[in-house]
């Protein structure tokens, strides 16, 4: 139900066609579902503008599917899953229609739609080892409604070339700065922004990385104002924030 | 030198008033200062639309001074100097004309402008120690001139209280978080919002709080959408980067 | 040997029909048996009510089945194994009559018993992926002779989806509450209950979420009073818990 | 506004004496109150059966006189303040008749109430260092109405310091376990007990104790069935939990 | 080169039959192996009573070997290997003579000696999960000539248990006490013996066990006297130290 | 009551001269105290042969003193109080016989008596910050009864220093190895000695410390055998083991 | 492009023949590459006199392969490929002539140079565990032009061992020292040398290591004054420092 | 004894005017002194060509004065005493001549020699906090016979302060980075430079720093190569470091 259903509930109300009662009923069992072991949202598209999102990660494939189905039944018309590994796409694929992209572990049901929006979010990466994380967040700012931008393999031990992208920093609405190792990168990257930066930490590293907590850290402590920080690897979280703003 | 000083520089090249070797010179040379200890950023405004800041915490009372100075004869004319504790205050007093909020540590040089963009930055806070880092981020918002509302002691244990704002929340334009403890105030205001909610841990808490990582690690885990994080006690960062925000 | 049993042995020996060292080597020698690498402990039900546990995760399938044995053939009627991978069942399966649950790695040997006590105790569960936990806890629960319901997906982040059971939260006579990633809902279930809460962290989330200490700080720094926690994905040890104050 | 007053309120509605929407604003407008800085929590003796708590850690002496006049206002008849330091309470002492309890900074406005339960909760401490503790988990549990018995200094490195008391073990309805250092003290009263016990880790010790983390460990990972945990030093969360088991 | 071998050389100093020059060259030059990759230390057993031991873990099976038979063909008479996983023990085996004990990854070359000192080594463990741990120890001591006992599965959850055995305790010459999970066991056997307790924490646990540092912290926060400890699972440790003791 | 006495006892049980209930009673009711605050054991003597020691860190003045003269009017000759600040021996001093050491914080009522073992226990320090903790070690052990010897300042950054004393660690008969910062002294020690190795890491250090953690771990993980490990400055753990084994 | 085909590029434009402008464009274009995922440095000779080296572990095969390609496409005659799998190898052989070394994980496409510089890097590491990191570090020594010494297996529990090569610690020009468990190998060479020290902390060991935290710590505490530290396992960063001062 | 008189003792023996007997005990024993609390290091300007420096964090002020006095009448002409308080300054300074700077904590006795090598050790910090850290290092360097370079206040934050300082950079021999917060500028200085870098983190942040381990592990994991890393605040050993090498 959107808001122009609702506006229609709301208004057979007012000109008596519909009891408050029956409405009230109309609503409320519908802003939820209940499957045996889920309670799938659907009055998210409702109450903040998009749609339910299935984290696959701790799910079967069973479960992913049923509540990809229970939405559809609902009238959802796309679904981003994230954090589905491959053989959960495997046994899913004959069951659903859904484009599947292996490094992110992203699968979409339903087209990505057509940017609603003008701005555009870059995101800037520190390196090769990042792209899974650069892709989940590219995904679903794009699943979103957002044009985007992405550099690669920028990190700060060759600051020349992150300083030769200096014009899309300038000039990008929102910046998502993936970074693992040190995450320097969110820094150097909030210094020269005058747009908001969102900072995802990667768990890329060996030693004393700690699965990403040292970029973590960095970015929390970053000495850079404008910056503000998600878990690490959360490409989806960095894209769904990003999309907010970039949809003011 | 803000951009139309630096358009008009920048013209005289064009029309030969000025040689390019002078304009870089003046650029060049502006662009920061170089005290003994400190090289204040005058190209900030420029480069990012707000002045330089002073972090207080670990610069002495005469450091903080000469920088202000520094800042006022480039021709800044607000200062925020965050994290300055009242010793430093009281000795800097007689100095300087500032005003100081001594909850947070804030003192502000020069007037808090009047907001110059529309919407409002609300301020939602889990409980009464939360108050210095409110301040320090209601203090900054204001100063980078946004509107502000603050919600204080609506901490999850009683849900009721934070219910009963439910409107302020779906009006606001960003949102920041306040809690310490277990800081789910985050994931339950990142629920209810259709706004970007910056979330702010705070060091409040006893026991296995770890001086606000307990706090810090709910926040980034947070099962709620639309939620980044800055570093704990940050209401300063917050408060910037919901400015920037604000202001798109 | 339970409570009668002893109270018999006990007369007799008031009675002069049996000499207080011969009582006493009875009680002794079978207060627990002495396998090669294990000690069952017979008299747990005597002195706690709850005939011995076998915790299933550090022995192997045949170290399992020797101390289900032993247990049987000293009176012990049912016997619940906790943590066993389905490789050990399966190389147990035909040696003792035994059901299965593969998500929580539960075995039952017995019958769940009748629940012997009025109250009901409530697991409410942030999410799908928290199920292996919700079922441990929930069996445990039966086994020990409770009624249990369980409401599963209501994380705070749809916080509406968690108001909509605010009945059974009222009516629970204690309540388990079991969450991964940032755990708040244990605090939100806390400020709304009457009932002692039993909050069980879990290992699900990823990044900053450390297996669960997240969670496990969340719930350990509640703001909600009448919040006590288990260890992470320790469900048994909230349903012992639990079923302990429901037979008060 | 406590349940017979609700009652009243709503047979009014049932008789037509009050009109809903009139019943609901009194309801709802005196839910909890909003003093600048707080929000205190009228409804809390309705909803959990026991009155707004004022944690005095985190507040000035100003706002913790406020806000305890506000309840005494709203009709409470009796507060707990914790953990006030000496300074605070020297400031209140003469606006509000308060008893001071120091080795806790417990204190407390109107009488201990006479015990309204018939068990007895028991709270065991391993050392002297731990009376801090003690004293504020028997002042709340007396001030909630429960009849408390305490023994102290019966750390296990003397374990028949501890087996003297084994009846009062057995005989107890719930236990509170305090102890710092390693904190084996939980798992060997859980052991011997048939009743929930709460197990409270103190900040008692030295070197690699990290301010009770280590007795906070050894109580998650008590290999004894039925203790559950509240955080380091928080006398206060175990006598609320035990309080409401004890009342059950 | 044992100390009457060197007596024997140094005699034949003193009497002229060999130059100090060629006696210090035949000393030196034995006194450490110099493999590729390895520097067997063949003094050890002068030095320190024992000889070289192979730890087993950061090794490949033909790395043992060749170390392995450099020893032997230096004079060592027996040697233990630690950490040996089944599979390097596969394909070693036809290589060498030598006994493997799967559950402790443990091998030894030649025979296990007699004891030659009274006293006796007392093993007690809290549960069956210990057990590798538990073989580790017995079997180092046995090799450097200890009678042991062991007693397994008498954790403080069920105390009885291990007061059972408060004679074999009183008697013991040194105690090595094995557990997981909160460790409790070495406070509780600390406090009731009176020779030198060595502490093993084991990796035995789930959630918040950190892979033993529970139990680790635990002992080293032990309130009983005269307990020492070593690392995590350091079966080997234990038993080369209690043996130290035991042969003093 | 000492060994001898009760054997007295026993012997007049079996005489018929007292019956086993009376001498059952003076047993038991002698075994510990009850001072309001604390359970002194009077019979830790009999049971690990050293008097109660009191931990004075968490117990104030008055309570130190009161558990002492409760000692003392039970017979015991000798009381070792660790960890008390100046302070609090500034308000005890006239109130009871004892001698201060300030560097250790160890008050010593009653004589210091002679070795009554033949071997000598060796304190090596890394350097002059460790002293605290080698005063707590060396007043300890001569308290118990040892003979010690002291080498201070022997850090591994200049091998030579204590290469030149290997001579006494080859003749001690345990040695204490004190060190903070990398604690790499341990395992020097360790590989040179033939002796038992009780390493005690101290809080000495800066940066990357943690109080100690760095130094604790060195000790743990120690590539020397025979080293065994006391929690973080504990220098009366350390010693007290070490007179246990060096009077066996 | 090296340092004599730029001087070149730059003589003429000196001379007249190359426009400044077309210069620009030849060292700027060519600086770095910009294939789909990376970025290479083709200026990283020239800046810092190495060429690039391509991080294995984060990578694919085919991305690693097409690095090498474009980097040998662009000049470069030389390449280091680090942390590569054996399966990486495997899929790429057939495709690039690269000799692989497998304990290590190095790939070399091209020839390891001559030595050009007259000092050698001595590398000393603690035990046979070591080598993986011990050949990480010669092999990059050597392909940046540097003469290797290398002495293994002589940790610190049998100095003598290491004694026996202090000649070698006093003629080197620059030491690596690789350690893993405690570590203490570093401050050792450290007081020995006179010659800087650059400490790789091993992930070597088990219980309380922490993947090589244990050895990192006690690298960072060292007691010795010229020791620096590098990543846990990092070999290569520790030859590329060694080099960069083997080459002054 | 520097290596002169080394040279000339040596060259008595070799004439006959000195038994080896005599020259060895001249050498032995003036190696080390033996005051009672420490054992100063005569050799260390024989071994490592560097005087011995007093650590005053850990000694007293008297402790200070004796090794001062004894390397004084040793004949070392110069001593550096570092992390002295000014409390101990003040009760130092009548009884030796000594320059003393608050800022570091340094004091020197004896005058700072002229550089005796021609390269620059450049010290780059990030902010003006750093400034003890800085001066630490910076007079170290200067006692140890170094020109140096310092710039401050050029954190990543604001890059084109730094990169206005692109040839200082180049043109060093050694760099030492200073910064605490995120780290950054050890990684983005790295990428420039084409000396060796050494990194300090400095424990300057608030919230999720760590006291200093945020900066030390984006130092650690730098992805710039040419990085090695000393201890938190180390300014010391960073200097004494960099010195080593600046003299090669």
């Amino acid at each position: 139900m959107d808001k122009s259903e609702l506006l229609t509930l709301l208004t057979e109300i007012a000109e008596g066609k519909t009891s408050p009662e029956i409405a009230l009923d109309k609503i409320e069992t519908k802003s939820f579902g209940n499957i045996d072991f889920a309670k799938p949202d659907y009055h998210r598209q409702l109450r903040q503008g998009v749609g339910e999102v299935i984290y696959g990660a701790g799910k079967t494939a069973e479960q992913i599917l049923k509540i990809a189905n229970d939405l559809l039944s609902h009238g959802q018309k796309r679904i981003l899953v994230t954090r589905m590994s491959e053989e959960k796409y495997a046994s899913l694929k004959t069951e659903i229609d859904m484009q599947y992209y292996p490094t992110s572990g992203i699968g979409i049901v339903g087209k990505i739609p057509k940017p609603n929006t003008d701005g555009t979010i870059l995101i800037v990466a520190a390196g090769t080892s990042d792209l899974p994380v650069v892709e989940e967040a590219e995904l679903t700012a794009k699943f979103l409604g957002n044009q985007v931008q992405r550099i690669v393999d920028v990190g700060v031990a060759g600051i020349h070339r992150l300083l030769a992208h200096i014009d899309d920093i300038k000039n990008a609405r929102v910046i998502i700065a993936v970074a693992g190792m040190e995450g320097a990168l969110a820094s150097v990257v909030g210094g020269l922004a005058s747009s908001p930066v969102i900072a995802v930490p990667t768990s890329v590293g060996y030693g004393a990385y700690f699965g990403g907590i040292s970029a973590l850290l960095s970015m929390l402590n970053s000495c850079a104002s404008g910056v503000s920080v998600v878990n690490i690897d959360n490409g989806f979280g960095a894209a769904y924030t990003a999309s907010l703003i970039n949809h003011m």
